[in-house]
């Protein structure tokens, strides 16, 4: 085990390592040619323009001025300047209640922190239970001394530990309640001060009954003029285009291929050649050229063919349906409320936006639905649990005479020593390691399956399936050793009382491990997070051999987004750990803290910079995280009583128990409180909207701007798509010209560029 | 232990005594003094008359009849003809749903009963298990030999057993999925046939904000007309009266006195006097008539007084309204939707129909409605598994001592030996005796502090407690040895899977006890309901002492109703017990199946004759009832596979897992199917009755109709009460009076009166 020393080094190393990221990420940014890199959000919002069109040829890719380098650091203040409601238009809410997300972490931890190391570690310190066991020859490190092992069984010092534990599950609370309010008032705010979208007016009706005399269209028609009849304006059906939209992405990737052909024989003027095989390695020799114009025709022609057939054939139209109403109340009550009395038909919610529509799975009904979800949470658990089964089959095939024997031919290379040591070495751990890195993609793919209609959910979905996981396999998993199985064979066969013991007892022992691993996967994590490694190699891998035009560029810059689904579970550990080791071990809330500032800094400057959202959701998914975070604030009450109960302080640890059930009494009253403004929407508000609206535009016609909203993006900028459609963002620019063009220049300033 | 003799013996002593209370019945009944007590019902809808009115002065107390005498059990044919359509025209739907649970417990246990008299009793009679044992001197017994203890540990028949358990768990799944499914359909078809009600165009509104500027009225009124610019028609605000319902109660009690009084002035002519202290048994003698008439006086100033004070004070006007709506459509969107951003006011749910209204939990505010639940819960957990300490607390004060020293005259006959001795053997049992009879009562103020605002709600909660309590206490008490709280204990240190283990072993020998158990409490107890001695005694203590008139007959008879809280969960015990010992020791099945078909003639019976409702909440319970059966279900699961993996068949039991997944599965898949049938209302059928309404009834005065419906009960037939207001009963009778009036001939020729 390490003691302080050692802990010392390795903060240093990894302080020195994210340093280094820094440094880099510092340099890499004030080079013109990656500023689409770290820019790219500016680009988009067309803002800012390409640097490389003038100058001299040289600064157009290197910038030369060695004053920017000074200031290296700059980014950090810059990130911080802007300020919540200019970014809230800026970069949309989720976004900013996702950096807030850090913010509750500072408000949690720092308080936490200072009190703990001014209470506790004196406590602890002075507790002397390690020292006088030294004489006996135990092993303990000096993280111990200030941990509560340090202190001796059935001492009366507990009474301190238990007092603060009220106060920090107080504080805590305290922070997630006003935190709750807070991101409830400002989705409220967002909602009412919206410009005007196609969401507002829309529902989104599933499961509509089939009906032998009428097409869906009319019978969705009459159905809601029947029973809407003041309210109901237009609607529009969905076609199954997930054929076509296969066919479109198979075109472009072909198009892709021509360009890069296309290009090198431009250059080289070789006519460059490619095998008509999987991915151009086996089939005969063609020019490449002329092949991937004649495949690109051919799909072109399919294309036209399938989009005919989508939009003539009626059974290519699913029973759903996006149905407007004339005023955002009645659109409003439609979604609140019960069309049928069979309620597994007429199903009515509110329509996403047209972006976080989920298209594939608009058309299933109840009962596959229901037995999806069954099916899913069934291989959730075994893959939570058993996970490890399948990887070990994998790793005892994965070894060398395996390989050896699918490919001979790398006999050779494979018997050389050093490279047979290095791949015994690295073999067994790489499947575990494939794994953890498709496992996002897995959950998100199984989220799918259970049949959620548009992309936020799905997002929030795979995020608690990951969570889970987390818990399971990383923070569970590393307090107990052995694999997740093994785990719930002990816990089935363990009283439940028992659970938080063997648990709780472990807990101080692996302070240094998870110290360690907040500066490994943590500090160093997000300073990777900044430099964006993979986005600037495919940038350039595309400019060099894609791009020819300004417009190719701009295609080629991928800003990518919150990766909500993986990040904020990930999140939610650190939460775990410093509520966890907030009472036993406090030392380990300051490596908390500064992950939290860091954090909050890094992923502030990529939300202003680089991310662009996909969708606009307006902060659904604070419930979640306000469960799981209760979730952790629980685990962490119950691992504490486990661990006191253990030191011969059983009958004074009831004072504990209260906590735990304030808790979920705490979660409920705030579910009660605030979780309907993440699901319902106030007629109060709605009705102020619509009148308000009335009263400033009285001639708007609603129909046209709603007419095509809804359509499959598959279809849009096609003849499907009519004049009269109107894009909300070219329509109302989400920031005053002026105000934008001030806050630029003042970026740039800042920046140096 | 029992042997089959024995449990035939006691199964006729029961038998014999059951019958002895029909026979009981079938005389009281033909006797026209007591037809008030068997017959109020028909008395309550106007149809049957005094039989005391003419005839002979004899006859008119006595039936002479003696071939009445002989058709004894005619009730019983007669019970079960009328059909069920009409059955809900005269008794309501919830009486009608209520006895088809009974129904119900035949449909699932008559199949059951066949199916493992059939293949489990010959499987594990041949088992002989117990036979070979019995050399060892074992005890056992017939029951067990034909049961699951019969068979040896590993053996290859357990097989039958657990195919048995899917057959048995699928066959109730679908007999509950069909039920669930026709209930829901009832309730749909009930809520559309009715007639024209207030709660169907009233919405409840609490939580309704203070204002500065306007009374809660005013406030009131111009929320919804802004809000619901189309729909609102009018409010009605609740009083504050729960002071003038005291007033108008002890009025009433003292009228009583004062009539039993005046009665025996006339009677004996003898000035009757009283004492005015507590309950008339200390405090200075006085004359009983002119101090009852002077009480009443002084009261009915007070209760003027009070009722000003409540209709002129602003202050006794609660932050709650009933809001009527011009449709039954735009009742129903407000009661489903969000009204204000803040979900804790103006909280909207749909009106309780008037008579169910619960007029002390109206104006409860949220925060504190949240904390009252939290402290009930605490409390129903400290009720269900500490309750026997206060007992056993106060049995060790209810010694033959404690009460000499407090009644030092009593001394003397206490001391008598056989006095003493009965004492002794009577007294401990006593505290736990009451506890039973008044935990319902207790239950029940439990609800209340809870705060749910209709009598319906009120009974469903009080239920679901109860229903705990009897799990917990009854079915596991009995199995497990020790108070509820040891089990506690015991649960708490043992692992999980030990649970189902401990008690699924104790099962197979509780058999008899429970056969005993369901004679003595469910077929004597069912033949005890039918007698109504309580009632029976109540009406002639009041007939002899108070009744001058026809109209103080009337007031003196009380039908009762269906005390669902505390019926429904016995019942769900007898279920619970079928379904455990269904797979286990199947000869129990018999006698739950005859408890099930004597009970649903009884209940019919009484449903008919006897009951008045208080409410009709439409078979609001079902979701209840259809969720405890579903506990009943998993326990009965969880339990077989405790039992079966102590036969050493340990690694065979794996398959019996997924059973208990299936059936939560399939209770979500009811929730999403059915549940909001009983929550919501359906727009579709709303605009269906409203379309039909306005072109039968273009004229109708709505605003008229709905003024008065919901003012406190205690205003009903004062000056509060407006000349237009109609009663829904007297307007439109539930029956067509041609078909009542065959009905009723035809009941009575079937019961020979």
């Amino acid at each position: 085990m390490a003691n302080l020393q050692d802990i010392s080094l390795s903060a240093a190393i990894n302080l020195l390592s994210a340093f280094a990221f820094l440094i880099a990420f510092a340099i890499l940014r004030l080079q013109p040619f990656n500023d689409r890199v770290y820019f790219p959000k500016w680009y988009l919002k067309g803002i800012r323009s390409s640097p490389t069109r003038s100058g001299a040829f040289v600064s157009r890719f290197v910038n030369l001025d060695c004053k920017t380098y000074l200031k290296f650091l700059n980014w950090m203040p810059a990130a911080l300047r802007m300020p919540e409601l200019e970014l809230i238009d800026h970069a949309g809410l989720d976004s900013v209640v996702y950096i807030r997300i850090y913010l509750l972490g500072l408000k949690m931890f720092v308080p936490l922190c200072t009190l703990a190391l001014a209470i506790l570690v004196p406590i602890n310190w002075t507790g002397k239970l390690l020292e006088r066991q030294h004489a006996k020859d135990l092993t303990f490190n000096d993280i111990d001394k200030l941990s509560i092992s340090n202190v001796a069984e059935g001492s009366q010092r507990f009474w301190a530990h238990m007092a603060v534990a009220y106060i920090f599950s107080f504080w805590t609370m305290y922070v997630l309640y006003i935190e709750y309010k807070t991101v409830a008032a400002m989705r409220l705010r967002f909602l009412a001060s919206e410009n005007r979208r196609p969401d507002q007016f829309t529902v989104l009706v599933r499961n509509v009954p089939p009906d032998a005399d009428e097409s869906i269209s009319e019978h969705v028609e009459h159905f809601f003029c029947v029973n809407h009849p003041d309210h109901y304006l237009t609607h529009q059906v969905v076609y199954n285009a997930n054929k076509l939209a296969n066919l479109v992405a198979k075109r472009k990737s072909l198009q892709n291929w021509f360009t890069y052909y296309n290009n090198k024989y431009e250059r080289t003027s070789n006519k460059p050649t490619t095998k008509t095989g999987l991915c151009g390695l086996c089939g005969t020799t063609v020019d490449a050229v002329d092949y991937y114009a004649a495949e690109i025709q051919k799909i072109e022609q399919e294309e036209v063919a399938e989009r005919e057939k989508v939009l003539s054939d009626s059974k290519s139209i699913i029973p759903a349906a996006f149905v407007s109403f004339k005023s955002r109340w009645g659109a409003a009550i439609c979604a609140q409320t019960q069309q049928s009395s069979n309620p597994t038909l007429w199903l009515t919610e509110w329509a996403p936006e047209p972006r976080d529509v989920y298209w594939d799975n608009l058309a299933i009904p109840y009962v596959e639905l229901s037995i999806r979800r069954l099916l899913m949470a069934s291989a959730l658990f075994f893959l939570t649990f058993f996970f490890m089964i399948p990887i070990a089959f994998v790793q005892s095939l994965a070894n060398i005479e395996g390989i050896e024997k699918v490919f001979p031919f790398l006999k050779k290379i494979l018997e050389t020593p050093s490279i047979k040591s290095l791949i015994q070495g690295f073999l067994p751990g790489i499947a575990l390691k494939i794994f953890l890195i498709i496992l996002p993609t897995i959950l998100m793919i199984m989220s799918k399956i259970e049949g959620f209609t548009s992309a936020s959910s799905l997002d929030r979905r795979s995020a608690g399936k990951y969570h889970l996981f987390l818990v399971v396999n990383v923070f569970l998993g590393s307090i107990i050793t052995g694999t997740a199985f093994q785990q719930l064979q002990t816990f089935i066969n363990a009283p439940p009382t028992e659970i938080p013991k063997t648990i709780g007892v472990s807990i101080p022992m692996k302070a240094t491990f998870f110290i360690t691993y907040i500066m490994v996967d943590g500090w160093a994590g997000i300073a990777a997070e900044i430099i964006r490694l993979v986005p600037l190699i495919m940038f350039h891998l595309k400019n060099t051999f894609l791009v020819k035009t300004e417009e190719d560029r701009n295609q080629a810059m991928d800003p990518g987004s919150l990766d909500f689904p993986t990040y904020e579970p990930r999140l939610q550990l650190y939460f775990l750990l410093g509520l966890v080791y907030s009472v036993v071990t406090p030392i380990l809330l300051p490596f908390i803290v500064i992950f939290f500032a860091f954090a909050y800094m890094v992923f502030r400057h990529q939300v202003i910079n680089v991310y662009d959202q996909k969708y606009e959701s307006g902060a659904a998914f604070w419930p979640d995280v306000h469960r799981r975070l209760i979730i952790s604030l629980i685990i962490s009450q119950l691992l504490l009583l486990g661990l006191l109960s253990t030191k011969r302080a059983a009958k004074s640890t009831l004072v504990l128990i209260p906590l735990p059930i304030l808790t979920i009494w705490f979660h409920k009253y705030c579910k009660g409180r605030f979780e309907s403004a993440f699901v319902k929407f106030p007629l109060q508000d709605a009705m102020v909207k619509d009148t308000l609206e009335r009263a400033t535009e009285p001639n708007l016609n609603l129909k046209a701007y709603l007419q095509d909203a809804y359509i499959h993006p598959i279809f849009k900028g096609t003849d499907f798509e009519r004049p009269q459609i109107t894009d909300e963002e070219e329509e109302s620019p989400l920031v005053p010209t002026k105000r934008k063009s001030k806050y630029n220049s003042e970026m740039s300033s800042t920046e140096g560029v």
